[in-house]
């Protein structure tokens, strides 16, 4: 890692030997007043197709500038096809999960509207941003899509041929976890989402609605209750062990 | 748990039937004032030693009160003899890290003073209140204790004997995780540890002297590099489907 810059940028830009990027406002400000790059400095470029590549300052002004592309030092590395549903809680939680969730390496990330979640509305674009820092902070290529709010209801009833949803049922306690109820990694041809409830839990109706869905598999994340961060980090800890890269 | 109160309180007080309890003047606020609990009402008490016991509230007033414990709703459930080592971060992601420790199931809570950790001391005192609140939320009958900052030079020079600890090494990625390397859940006879590394990773001195350890395990957590709040949750998660109350 040491022959990588240290300061990682997304750029949404095609990247290749010899290209220039010019930069926003804000990424200038950052780079130029934060950063106190000047020119000739390095910066590692990625734009969630293309991997990462070294690029140096070309242009350093208060409000713009430009990098050009040396060469990758990173492939890109997709992660498994793996979707995170979970109902947005308080604004610094639902940050933080999509923090987590980019991070441990979901593809895609989608707030979801149970019984008992109380917003109406999420700001996409805020929580967008969250995972674009948190794919440059953790050294990946990828940056997930966040989606926007979606019933839960709607979701499921949409739900794409193939996919296996698992399903972090507070009430499943004393079951068995993920490892052993997963059987093959290639049990799931058409990808993979977890479910991590709100607070307070799923309704009746929905719990019953989950368990009878084919496409289910339930899942109990200790004796204990977690917190919905926690359970996304805890459930995504397992899949990534057992079925995606962290094998 | 339908048969056990929604609201949980720690206290530090012997619980046996017919008990009472005198509450402090922030416990009667919370419970009378917040949540505006009246005489008769249920509350489940905890001390971390004697399980989880319903009582009733004897008395209700503006800066105190008294409950008298009923029954036993729940026996005391200890956490594996697990410590969590981690070196403190910046304010919120600490007391994450108390949090997620709490409710992952940790028997102790570390906080350590790395080569490249910032912190020069930390409040014990407001840590240990976030790991009693997190005990109360996650339902669990035991607290961990959180200790005050110790160097990890020396917590290392004065391990236990026959004590485990693994390390999180950001440097170890590729090699296998966990789950491999920890063969047996009875290969440490002495208890078990997680060491949490800093933001800025740990020094060479540092790392070169864990990896010398007879005691120490290397581990890698995927490969992307995680936040150390991630990690704690990983790190725990691993352990306990692998080793601990999971199971």
């Amino acid at each position: 890692m040491s022959n990588r810059p240290k300061i990682r940028l997304y750029v949404d830009h095609a990247l290749q030997a010899g290209q220039t990027v010019d930069l926003s406002r804000e990424q200038a400000n950052y780079l130029f007043n934060v950063m106190r790059l000047g020119q000739g400095a390095e910066v590692a470029l990625f734009n969630g197709r293309d991997g990462e590549w070294r690029a140096l300052v070309a242009e350093a002004g208060k409000r713009g500038g430009s990098l050009v592309c040396e060469s990758q030092t990173a492939p890109l590395m997709l992660p498994p096809d793996l979707w995170l549903l979970f109902a947005p809680i308080k604004k610094a939680r639902t940050d933080f999960i999509v923090e987590k969730a980019t991070e441990m390496g979901a593809a895609r990330i989608m707030p979801v509207q149970t019984d008992f979640t109380n917003a109406e509305r999420i700001r996409q674009d805020r929580l967008q941003a969250h995972a674009v820092e948190a794919a440059e902070q953790c050294g990946g290529t990828f940056v997930p899509e966040v989606s926007d709010l979606q019933r839960l209801d709607r979701v499921l009833s949409d739900w794409p041929s193939g996919r296996s949803l698992i399903f972090a049922d507070e009430t499943a306690m004393g079951r068995s976890t993920l490892l052993p109820e997963l059987v093959a990694p290639d049990a799931s041809g058409g990808g993979w989402a977890i479910l991590i409830g709100p607070e307070g839990g799923f309704s009746t109706a929905e719990r019953e609605r989950l368990r009878a869905l084919p496409f289910v598999t339930p899942i109990a994340l200790g004796p204990r209750i977690l917190r919905a961060d926690t359970a996304a980090v805890a459930a995504l800890t397992l899949f990534q062990t057992r079925l995606g890269d962290w094998r």
